[in-house]
């Protein structure tokens, strides 16, 4: 949670950090700010202290919402910066940078260095800043342990009834793209059909699912996924939008909705069969469930989330298929981990890698999704299934949006 | 234009780059990927050479869509790497980064770093790669004279269609908008109601403009604005979401979608007061709009884009009111520059702030606003016309969407 932030600095020796980049799509300003549409920000925090946000003038309403300190850009002449740089903006960005952080009472010591901006530039100017203050040290941190995937890793209520906000919206949608589809007219060769006649295709379904969140306010990555057949069988493939859509076939629909301007994401997967299933997918499907339902009985609070990873692959090799347990670069089976936190960032942590240490636990407060798999894209198939889950505080771990995990979904107007 | 990375790197002498993060919101990934949803990818190019993309085995199918040169990752023994680095993640990224730089043959020279992606991750990451590769020099380049931003100035005619195409869709949601506030009714005290007789607000507009652009498969960043009264007169506030619609007060309506999963933008704004102005608002407006027309007969091909800031400032500060000409930081007035490029990013060059050298040019092939305005908070009011162009190779400047500049709007079911 937030208030660790400190504890995790303290405990890293870190005295103080910057953060760079918009308030939108940028986690960790996000975090910080509340939100809000301040996209020139930078937001400088000493251990112990509150966060100051320097923003530009023209946003001064919008940068007023985050509750935070304020210093407007304009304090800083940046013309006369400019000048002293002889137009080198590079060196002109950090003489200002050094201004700030003297505002901010920082002249040594260790600096974290964290936001989603501009690369190039951000490391341009450090570079000038090192040589300006060589009394500082600045330190960027690996991903998944950086201070605030760790801070992020636990939410408090409010966090929980973000993301529950967002499960709500996800399977509203989820609803009414199963009604849609078992509505449609179907073809002799099976196919299904628009109301004017026409095929209906996966890009037709993608610009439902699209408008149909938007509808609810809410954003959507335009990764998500909708496949049918061949491309339900390859995890991350987003389907192909000229793809017809017919019965008999798998659907892995996952979609991860998000607050507006990058919020609380929530993370969903069903597969669907529409009409009938054949015998070898509805065996897939039904293996798949049964260690989804497996897993949910033996949830531990505190247990190291790869202790799951590993019991879905031992589950998975069992019957048959290939796993990440015994071999790397998988095109077929179970081809990815069980799950990972969600929040600000659609994948933090925990994750459930077989290689991550046991700081990676269902503890109290986290949120995660379990999301065991099986994929075979020669075959023109593939199945996942999944839910958020929070871990209360009691121990418990429940499912933020409760939806049906029917397979074969009967059409209204065709019977086999 | 893209063309021009290889001579622009030799120019610099840069001996190759990486672009590193998502393909999403990621202009410089976008620009060589091509857009695709590919959410692990580094790409390395040497100069004179093709861009390798680097992806997760599990994104194959976006990868390939790019139809660049691809090198999945599982080529790397990430488990084994991340032993030899005790479990020090940014170490074994660095091990990792140093393989690839290899399989890309890049062994010595000046790499410049580019992409919107983790700061701290790459900062941690370069800091250790820079200790394992001394011969390499690793360099940031500021944000408007990167190479990117100087070969993305110029479009061709394929970026040109996309721009103009999201130029379509922005006029067809603003005269829906335009559309749906004049069919309102009105209460006595000249509040809107919706069709369920209580008040029509801010909010209720804000989420029809984002279903609008969302039924057209379009991206809206949810900063863009709406905002009537006092908040018209913040340029960048967004609008208050609780703001009564009301006429006869000052609305401004910026919007700039974008194609989805981060693509072309375009950038559009109109002013408008509903039923009828007050005379104090219709001569500003009228302001507004006499050097908006002046600037359109007087830009001329390969001008210095800030020339056109200063007649603009000058004109402004003829009638009375305050500009950066000869103010600092201000709030009253006109505030900002005139315009800015338009592509993969809402803000690119050139740019047209005064102290901007003679390389921010109306050069042919250039996409930029004209956007003039005026804006008194403490009066309740704000005033900006703004138009996306492109500078044709014949020199002549196109808008490329059409849309009428009425400011004061009839209502269908009101009169005064």
């Amino acid at each position: 949670m937030k208030s660790e932030l400190d504890a995790l600095m303290q405990a890293r020796d870190m005295d103080a950090f910057i953060v760079f980049g918009h308030a939108e799509n940028n986690p960790p300003m996000t975090y910080l700010t509340g939100g809000g549409h301040v996209s020139h920000a930078t937001l400088i925090k000493k251990q112990g202290e509150e966060s100051i946000l320097f923003f530009g003038d023209m946003e001064r309403d919008e940068a007023a919402k985050s509750g935070l300190k304020l210093i407007p850009y304009s304090k800083y002449d940046v013309e006369a910066l400019f000048k002293k740089a002889n137009r080198d903006g590079l060196l002109a960005a950090a003489l200002r940078m050094e201004l700030m952080l003297k505002d901010a009472g920082i002249t040594s010591g260790r600096v974290g260095v964290y936001g989603f901006y501009d690369l190039g530039a951000i490391f341009g100017m450090l570079s000038h800043l090192q040589t300006l203050l060589p009394e500082l040290e600045f330190i960027g941190e690996a991903r998944e342990d950086s201070i605030f995937m760790k801070a992020m890793e636990t939410k408090d209520e409010t966090e929980v009834n973000r993301i529950r906000k967002m499960g709500r919206i996800t399977t509203e949608v989820v609803d009414k793209v199963r009604d849609f589809l078992t509505s449609c007219d179907v073809r002799d060769d099976e196919v299904l059909l628009k109301r004017d006649g026409s095929p209906l295709t996966v890009g037709d379904v993608h610009s439902k699912i699209r408008l149909w969140v938007a509808e609810r306010g809410a954003e959507l990555p335009s990764g998500f996924i909708f496949a049918i057949g061949r491309d339900a069988g390859v995890p991350h493939s987003s389907g192909n939008p000229t793809d017809l859509m017919r019965l008999g076939q798998t659907i892995v629909f996952d979609i991860y909705p998000a607050e507006a301007g990058g919020g609380y994401y929530y993370d969903f997967t069903r597969t669907w069969s529409l009409g009938y299933a054949t015998p070898e997918a509805q065996e897939l499907y039904d293996q798949v469930k049964e260690i989804y339902d497996h897993l949910n009985s033996n949830f531990d609070l505190n247990a190291p989330f790869r202790n799951y990873q590993q019991m879905t692959c031992e589950y998975f090799e069992s019957r048959g298929h290939q796993t990440l347990l015994h071999t790397k670069a998988l095109v077929e089976g179970y081809v990815h981990s069980l799950g990972h936190g969600v929040g600000l960032n659609i994948h933090e942590r925990p994750f459930s890698n077989l290689m991550n240490g046991d700081d990676h636990r269902l503890a109290s407060g986290v949120v995660v999704t379990s999301e065991p798999g099986l994929y075979y894209p020669e075959k023109g198939m593939g199945f996942r299934i999944e839910d958020t889950y929070w871990v209360r505080p009691d121990g418990k771990m429940e499912i933020l949006a409760d939806y049906p995990y029917d397979f074969v979904l009967p059409m209204k107007k065709w019977k086999k």
